[in-house]
């Protein structure tokens, strides 16, 4: 079985919406993507937590990753406490307590040096290298970013990005490193910078795989209540990475058929994402009702 | 050959955009619409120009369309003047010169009478009502309107509203229409009105089919060079009922799968609408390209 190794953030979140406050909740780019990819494949988390990091939370990540690489330290684990609009589109930052992952160096065990897969959620662009740099056995690297860094550590962000196969970004991030209105012109920049595989997310409005020369638009599953969109990045990222290891051969390329059907895995687990709070659902929900929805998006863009 | 009634605008429209301004070319959405569903079905045009409606503008339309329901009164054509935003996603109105169209009273002539499509493009509720009405041979009507309208004669626009069998509105009318925020709720709300079929368009975004209890994404056809988005979403329901025509039978109603097709026409004719200014790709646009297009658009969809 391929696995991946996934290296990011666990976090407690608090999480404010007009509907409804949570406090203290699992959260972080590597918890969604990794429950969201434990679907289809191993995952392998490299992360850190503090002390105060919830038993409950510990043995949730544990029944779907593997934990070996999460380093738990002296302090506090991370806090994202956010507030969003009343259309759950717009999100505010109202406080970023980094804790114990201010201070985080990404440490690989034998077995996540090993794995073929390798995605790299938002961190200091120069850590995310050196994941990549020392997991040893990787056949396909995609990474995440934020704006924060792309003003901020440009250079480091764009030898990073040099060495990835693929990036995932929402519109704003790929608009803003690239300095350019239309997306279809972003991707192809991003091209340029070295990732032959581009994914730009448009929340709600779907998103869009660059590869092979070809632009392929996908619309999101279309979701009457949705409750907390936090996370529906990572898990989205979680389905697209999960579906192509659990597809993986050796010496056999995806093609851009694997890619749309990873993009639809995509497009359904960020869908499950955003249905509850914090992973709740990406936590419960089964086997059947991914291949269910799965089943239900197909449909949907059949003519 | 079934028929297809259009009421609506014929205007000369000034358009600025970021990169090049054009005066007083042909606008208006009976020619936005009337142009995409000719490649389709045959249709007339109800509407009205000023003695200064250029001739060859009255050429061009007449190879496409029946023009004997286009009053020629004394006095000038409506004219719209609007200046795009640098991303041509926002229009701001620099001025409405309704000119001949304030006084249009939409007359029928038999012919126009026994069509069995009705495409209602944006006027006044109750003049649509009264052209809805006179169409004895209608068999499917779908009408469009603005906020202007939401917002000055609710009253008179949910009456027409409840005589049609489908709506197409872009995001921004549908939230405004039902005060809901989430597009799905909008379409579900929309239907307790009285139409069958919404159609709600989110530009470059793409845009959400309501039938028969179902919600279908379709994304818009990806574009790297967008020169005039003007008249887009009349293109786009002239592909639809276009297409719907052309298909019609007789006691047989469209299925969902009907439906989706015309919805891929739809994205097709819009996406040739904003290709260049004016109507000039709908009008040099070949019967081939269409269907070059439309399979273009399948198969990015097919996973």
């Amino acid at each position: 079985m391929t696995s991946i190794l996934c290296s990011g953030s666990i976090a407690l979140d608090t999480t404010r919406t007009p509907f409804k406050t949570v406090e203290n909740v699992l959260g972080g780019a590597a918890s969604f993507f990794s429950l969201a990819a434990s679907f289809f494949a191993s995952v392998h988390i490299l992360s850190v937590v503090g002390k105060d990091f919830p038993e409950e939370y510990w043995k949730l990540l544990e029944k779907k990753a593997n934990l070996n690489g999460v380093q738990k330290k002296e302090g506090k684990t991370f806090h994202y406490d956010s507030t969003f609009s009343f259309d759950l589109y717009h999100r505010q930052t109202n406080k970023t307590e980094l804790n114990v992952l201010g201070e985080f160096e990404p440490v690989l065990t034998g077995e996540a040096k090993k794995c073929e897969f390798v995605y790299l959620a938002t961190m200091p662009p120069e850590k995310q290298l050196k994941v990549l740099q020392e997991a040893k056995g990787r056949k396909l690297v995609f990474m995440d970013t934020i704006e924060f860094y792309i003003k901020t550590e440009r250079n480091a962000l764009l030898k990073t990005m040099s060495h990835v196969d693929g990036v995932v970004l929402n519109d704003a991030e790929a608009r803003m490193l690239t300095d350019e209105v239309n997306l279809i012109k972003c991707g192809k920049k991003i091209h340029a910078l070295g990732p032959k595989i581009v994914i730009i997310k448009k929340g709600e409005h779907g998103c869009l795989l660059f590869h092979d020369g070809k632009v392929i638009p996908f619309p999101a599953f279309p979701l009457e209540v949705i409750i907390d969109p936090t996370g529906a990045g990572d898990a989205f990222a979680g389905g697209f990475l999960g579906y192509l290891a659990k597809i993986f051969k050796q010496d056999t390329r995806p093609t851009t058929q694997d890619f749309k059907t990873a993009m639809a895995y995509a497009n359904v687990m960020g869908s499950l994402a955003v249905e509850d709070f914090s992973v709740n659902k990406l936590a419960s929900a089964t086997k059947e009702e991914v291949e269910k929805r799965f089943r239900e998006y197909c449909e949907l863009l059949r003519i």
